[in-house]
């Protein structure tokens, strides 16, 4: 799994918001986030974009974890609760597997273990060897 | 629209990401990003949650913009075009709008004027004046 | 549960499709519904309308399961397989619920256990009691 | 046109539920559906479901349109209020397409012109063309 740990060290986006991406494979992966100030919104609470990061980076290692190229076409998230500070966790589960479609579920939750938001999203699978986008 | 101006830039991760939002008013809003190395994914594009981003701090704008304090509860993204770089521009449109519920739809679009994605997304409304969150 | 099962035979739109809804109560329900010529598409495959008619069906029990009026305000679908003949089967889990909010996710199946849809609905929860709307 | 108009009149679900689509061309398409007492819900308007039967009709009649396969695989429904008689509207207009995969946008009104729900939809795009699927 080398290859796949190359792969989440080069998503620099993530690596901007202090996220960590570990267990990527067959499908599957988690990480978590550190809530820092830079995270918080207009409202002094976590940023609805900084859980959906999380949660996407997730999903980008889960569904990128079969060794070719995944692309998301539609994600859909709800948020249930307002966090404040601490760490938020997510787990990707993989749904739905063919040649060219893939359907993630990711469960983003708080430091105590309440669910807070839950995110869907689908990806479309090129043929493209990750080892040739990470060249 | 004082106030507005002080709730946009109360947005700390709008910050951190070098997004720009203006023209907040009546349920509508404008922003762009410009496209930095810290933006990019794992593939070396523009990172699906970096787009989210601004969509969602535009759509942040646009349903605050009535003066009371509005949280998002759902959101769907389709992404249509992967970008390398240049500036991308988001852009709120009111759908709907009573006492406790809002949508919006806000399209991305590129430098060429492309569009890149499309967020639709929905709040719910409290009563509390945006101005007692700014205090 | 009387009252429930008095809601949900009320239910003429799903009725009118050959749905049938049952195990409503504490956020979770179960459904069915028989596969009929006047169920396919175009293509002569399952609708996809029909399959968020028997999910919506079992979402709508799910979330007015607690007593009180739940109305459905966002609502996404995935669509893995096409289905043909036979039964298919929908069940819902309450992911979250507070006073004004509650998002379920309702699996939909085939004859064979396979997996063929996934369904994530948010209503908004009024203070109407459902005996209410049944008068 | 002949082929689009028997590919819509092959959608017996549509038929069933007395839904009408026409003008199905390049990516657009139009419909309606009069209200009738087996769209109703328990609670005595609009089926949500009913809605989305229409918006999808019309979606698989604009995706299709290009006269090669189009299957959904991504909706999100948005709902705005509530309707109890007359006739409900809906047209698509294209967001994207690429050769696999394309993005519509459904806006469904009531006799008034209120929108009262917007649908957002993504198809796979098939090379099998429709007059395959007709035979």
């Amino acid at each position: 799994m080398e290859q796949m740990e190359n792969f989440i060290s080069n998503d620099r986006f993530a690596k901007h918001l202090g996220i960590e991406v570990f267990d990527a494979k067959e499908g599957r992966a988690k990480g978590h986030m550190r809530i820092e100030k830079h995270h918080l919104n207009s409202a002094g609470t976590l940023h609805g974009g900084a859980i959906f990061a999380l949660a996407d980076a997730v999903f980008s290692a889960a569904s990128n974890s079969h060794g070719t190229l995944a692309m998301a076409i539609d994600v859909s998230i709800s948020y249930f609760k307002a966090v404040k500070e601490g760490t938020i966790y997510a787990e990707a589960e993989e749904i739905s597997v063919n040649p060219k479609l893939g359907t993630y579920l990711i469960t983003i939750k708080d430091d105590s273990g309440n669910t807070i938001a839950l995110f869907k999203g689908t990806v479309y699978r090129k043929s493209t060897p990750l080892e040739e986008i990470l060249k």
